[in-house]
């Protein structure tokens, strides 16, 4: 149940540099990889002479060729030559859309007719110089609206994380979530409290003393199809909180693109944007493997969950306030996506 | 196909010191625990909220936190508290009755409403300070009754154990089998041989001659569920055999709980109990090695028989002389189930 | 989709060397031993006792014992003995016809009545001591028809061995494939090229100049069930390619046999026979390595080739030129298959 009509994150850049990718995302086995004139190109990973996956091949010359007999593949998904073959003839096999933007791959795994770079959400931090990012990827054994429940609940943080950014406060302010259009806000201030050790270090990291009460807020934002951008920060208390101005405060953008790649498995794509100290890339990766750390612990608890929601399909889950996030983001989904599948019908009814 | 309304050793105490621990048994995902009191609970390892297994939780205050979000869970399976949520009306969880007793934690994994700790067996040697146990955990994947036809049949030491308690002599002297009401017993007395090299260490420990001829004897004593205890032995010859006086012999009872954990594999709890030297627990832990290495040679043939009984499901085996405690065990086991079945279908028919 | 009624290579001599080897064969899981006289044996691995592994027991007296109980089986399938026991009536397990030759033990996995071991193809190379041969053994999950389309088009040693005997010129010089009545050949001939890394050192090897033009020869022999011979050699330009005198060239037989395990996964024996310098241990071993490092760059394309194929079950493949001994070579497979399904009916419908 995910999607499809829509922008996923595929890889990074570095993980198409010189070579291709093989990838499934939403059950589609892609190969990823940059063409001739630089642009990236996602095609089925599947070679029409012999059923090789394109991705064990090699990059020559801009040009995709098979691993196994040479076949030369095109961006497009047509052959474009092989040793000693006349191709005209060769079947074509899927192309996807796919776009680079804000350091990602993009592609669409639905409808290319449907497909519009434009539809990509704009991403302020990525494309300001004011701003720097650093991330990685895990792959995880869980349904992607797990993880997104996971993101829009951070009550999680205080058993999950508590050594790094857990702390009892956060219970102790109850979120506030509403629906913007498509997009779903989760919203929690906590007031007068002391920073936890990850937050400490980053005020230290700023220039700012640790030792003090904050202000902390947590600002979740749920787009479509399973993007959750979280602005997170703390401000020495009395100073305006999350509108205190920059030498009182620290603060960031938690960045999540969760990529089905099957109905049990994800693509995560985490990171963190941050608009002080942008060009000092020592610090982006001390945030990043700080980050690394902690966001690798909800690994085991979400296969976990993954492994006994399937083995309970009966159970009905409890909807509490602090799920709310998670619950009206699944609502959103399942009417985008019985929007997408009464649209495929409709044009499958007038092409029979 | 086993007894469910019945006590199986669920885990041992160590296994549950200051943590929860998650245990599938009779296909029942349980989460063990000791709970504010020192009483021993068990419950469905399944988070009311969402779905996480508590067992991935902890203990606070003798109270079971789960470590997604902080759901507070009784002992009896009804939500305690949850930081910032009113929990009356959460729905409670499954709770298998639990008990602790001689040395081992109990669960019974059927109808809460027949549990009667009065029917776990009586262990003599588990409640008697002249006697010492020492044991350990196997996980195996193969069907309990494989174990039990094991555990029944010892002429499999002669291969399957050939360098410790093994001996051509086993084969040579058949078994005896009797069932007596709901246990059945087979006895096999050799007489005059040399103690294969596991006794003569034992021989040795107790201060004995080791390279004289003796009187061997194993008696296996099976008792529903699962339990089979062999009381194993040597005495020099000539001294009464099975009946001699404590300073001609050395003597002990091996302990065998098996609990299903699925249809095709087990929690096997192996250990020994001796009469003599009980405060030596360096004899005991060197016992134990020893015992872990010889009943660790069993797990490679009963997985493979077990893969081979998959594979060939149209195979009838052969019931021999030798088969004959494993074979009355399973057709006691047979008729209880039938009777589970009967009074559960009948107890369906009245409330219907 | 295997033939039955065939002789396969099962195992090398040394593999059931003092032990009984399990080993499944065409969906068979058989035990191979080396009876009280030398012969080889081919068993159904199945003790008719307990279902344990007969592989798992050990050789006594040129006697299969099981390792459970001791149950000794005799080379017909029939039980020979068992301690304490009468065994005149225990039933018998099957037996597959079984015969040693050429260095290899053979199974049939069909009908015992119809196997012939003069059915077994004559290989010169491995009863004449002017050859020597070494090879080795892979297991690889991939339908065994695979590994025929691998061997019969060389073209992908381009591609795949690229580091070793892959070169450009193979893509250029188009192969000639042609039936000869249940047999395939398909011959590629390249004239006036150098010698690829592999050839180089083997024209040295031979003492020959590796710094010239050469013409190179490959020609893949395709006979049922699955062996592949390939004759390969390069000679000197202008001294008669594959004809050439002895002196002037370097040449061998490429021996593959593939035995199909079940479905999707194969036995791979693999080796290379040539007829220079036979007494040469240490050759026939540097040749064995070297062939065992090219050989096993097959195995990730082909494992993943598979997956694809079982993920994409509509696709057609392309059959293009180079592909026509694999083409050819599954079609005489689906011919006699046939054969054999209708002569099994018919032998059926008779017998009701």
């Amino acid at each position: 149940m995910f999607l499809k009509n829509t922008w996923y994150v595929a890889c990074t850049p570095d993980e198409i540099e010189g070579k291709p990718l093989g990838r499934r995302i939403c059950n589609e086995k892609m190969v990823l990889f940059r063409g001739p004139d630089g642009a990236v190109a996602a095609l089925e990973d599947f070679c029409p002479h012999r059923g090789a996956p394109l991705s064990l091949g090699f990059m020559r010359d801009g040009q995709l060729v098979c691993g196994y007999h040479g076949l030369v593949m095109g961006a497009e998904g047509k052959c474009a030559s092989m040793p000693g073959q006349r191709v005209g003839g060769f079947p074509s096999i899927r192309r996807y859309p796919a776009v680079e933007r804000y350091g990602f791959i993009w592609v669409w795994p639905g409808d290319p007719a449907l497909a519009d770079p434009a539809k990509i959400h704009h991403l302020e931090w990525a494309d300001n110089p004011e701003w720097a990012h650093g991330g990685g990827l895990y792959h995880i054994h869980c349904d992607y609206r797990l993880m997104i429940d996971n993101l829009m609940d951070l009550t999680h943080e205080t058993y999950v994380h508590a050594s790094s950014i857990g702390q009892a406060e956060i219970e102790e302010a109850p979120p506030q979530t509403k629906a913007e259009g498509e997009s779903v806000v989760t919203s929690r201030f906590m007031e007068n409290i002391m920073p936890p050790p990850f937050w400490a270090a980053a005020l230290r990291g700023n220039g700012l003393a640790d030792d003090v009460a904050c202000d902390r807020w947590q600002i979740c934002r749920f787009a479509p199809p399973s993007h959750v951008m979280i602005e997170v920060g703390v401000a020495h208390a009395g100073k305006g909180g999350y509108h205190a101005a920059p030498e009182h405060k620290a603060s960031s953008i938690v960045v999540d693109f969760i990529t089905p790649e099957t109905e049990t498995s994800i693509w995560y794509f985490w990171g963190m944007a941050r608009n002080f100290k942008p060009e000092d890339t020592a610090l982006t990766e001390k945030i990043r493997e700080g980050q690394g750390k902690i966001f690798g612990e909800d690994l085991e608890m979400l296969e976990a969950q993954q492994r006994n929601l399937l083995a309970h399909p009966e159970r009905n889950l409890l909807k509490l306030n602090i799920d709310a996030g998670g619950v009206q983001s699944r609502r959103i989904l399942e009417r985008l996506i019985a929007e997408e599948r009464q649209a495929a019908a409709a044009v499958a009814a007038v092409a029979s």
